[in-house]
């Protein structure tokens, strides 16, 4: 099979033998596979797949059908629409997958939409519902609105019946980031003067760690899932204490296999119903051939842009 | 009736009217009042009471028997023994309570333990079992254990199946702290060496908290709730993410009503059964008659004592 390759800092494309499922796995035949950050990091070799996973083809999503069974896979049956998070690998033409960490594509989920679905919403979704346990009624942050997550999270926090305050640096993406079901688009400058929230997202890092407690609701809880902005900066425990707040820090790649099966479990729950009736849907700026993945790459790299790129192998 | 006063930086007795019970309160005869650290600072006049409260009567917790019941109050009945924490007005002959906030003193509970029972029990309780969740089989980290709050986390760290370490600074108090239940005494210097630790209770304050991280386990809580050595302190989110780890920060007395008559609940189901079969005491250092409350207030200052400061009004 043909898939993206990293070589020496370079994204291009090779020829690899077809992957064979084993036990409990399925092999996917790709049909669209979302690019992330991750991937910029791992073309730069910073950011090194984990165990078991492909180490030199990319991909941490893939959206494709069900082209065989590994023994005792029975989950699914050859030709379903399946979609899911990888620890690697996603973007060749065929990968292999533990059918746990699979979910089926809803209906009304289209092939690009789907492959660039799991790792954006699965993200938000552990970041916001579960970790955080955003709640109907209570005001969400959202900082960075307009990257894959942000347009995620704000979906999701609409949707659970949350007030959503979106920050989007670009003046040009704030309409979109507001169609998307935000309450509130903001410069991220000040951000803190529309509080208290009760959660806040923070996907910039720890710049912003300061104003956010500040900016918190008694009981609140921040959730840092990104720290491109930094990784270090200065915690007031007193002004934690004084609204009894929390500070949570979750990544979703290094995790095992059983806690990545929960969280595809709890995505089948709470948030493919809401794709299902159409509520939220997948942004995509732009799709590529794998062919193309060097300009895929490229184009994320450069940014300013609202919604997913996705390969198409 | 004559009760502890703070005038001027110093404590000293005064008399005042008798407080008389409103609707839903209880008018307790104080028999033992504990003093805490929130009285020196109150002393110091740093440490206001919540509005609502006396504000120049100390005193955070008391026990003693109901001598007269509000309107509608119907969970106690005179000369029933109870305990429980309130906002300030403690350190006097009566005080009233709203009955919610009152849990019963077990048989097994004399007088001065009970006294000392309700502040560091619930706050150790609510900061490592309601607030991190500690669970069996989980390695426990107490700083600061030869505290009060720290002899009462320790016990019930114990108490609910925990691996208990506790870093105790006075080499003389050492073997106390074990014979309290503690798996692991150490020296604060160099920790982190002892971990992972899945429950971190950090009574000390910011200089710990880069050390705190390091020692975290995957999916592990640091429950801040004593700052005494700091508020401010460096925090490394990448480090916190990588091992999807928690800081959380909490203080009981800004608490409203509700919640802290929740956690006289949550005390009543999960902590006074082991008080009634004597599976968890409160040290008593030393008690004092209420005339001496400036003795008991410098005693409690200088500190090195293992055990609670109790007044006897």
């Amino acid at each position: 099979m043909r898939a993206a390759t990293i070589r020496d800092g370079e994204v291009l494309v090779e020829q690899h033998p077809d992957p064979e499922p084993g036990a409990g796995q399925v092999l996917v035949r790709v049909r669209a596979a979302g690019v992330n950050g991750a991937d910029m990091m791992q073309r730069r070799g910073r950011y090194p797949a984990p165990p078991g996973s492909p180490q030199d083809i990319p991909g941490l999503e893939l959206a494709g059908e069900v082209e065989a069974l590994g023994d005792g896979a029975m989950r699914f049956s050859e030709g379903d629409r399946v979609m899911g998070i990888v620890g690697g690998g996603g973007q060749g033409e065929l990968a292999v997958v533990h059918e746990r960490q699979l979910m089926p594509v809803p209906d009304a989920v289209p092939f690009p939409e789907a492959g660039g679905l799991p790792e954006v919403f699965t993200t938000a979704h552990d970041a916001v519902l579960r970790r955080a346990a955003l709640r109907p009624g209570e005001r969400l942050l959202v900082h960075g609105a307009a990257g894959g997550v942000g347009t995620a999270a704000v979906q999701l926090g609409r949707a659970l019946g949350a007030h959503v305050t979106a920050t989007v640096r670009n003046p040009d993406a704030r309409e979109a980031v507001a169609r998307l079901g935000a309450d509130e688009v903001i410069d991220p400058d000040g951000f803190e003067e529309h509080g208290p929230f009760d959660v806040i997202l923070e996907l910039v890092g720890a710049p912003n760690l300061g104003a956010n407690v500040k900016a918190l609701n008694m009981e609140g809880r921040i959730v840092v899932i990104g720290i491109a902005a930094g990784a270090k900066g200065e915690l007031n425990l007193a002004a934690l204490m004084s609204k009894r707040g929390h500070v949570m820090a979750s990544m979703l790649r290094a995790r095992p296999l059983e806690l990545k099966a929960a969280t595809a479990r709890a995505m089948e729950r709470e948030v493919l119903p809401l794709f299902a009736r159409g509520d939220l849907r997948v942004p995509v700026a732009q799709t590529f051939s794998l062919d193309d993945v060097a300009a895929a790459y490229d184009n994320f790299a450069a940014g300013g842009k609202l919604g997913k790129i996705i390969l198409e192998p």
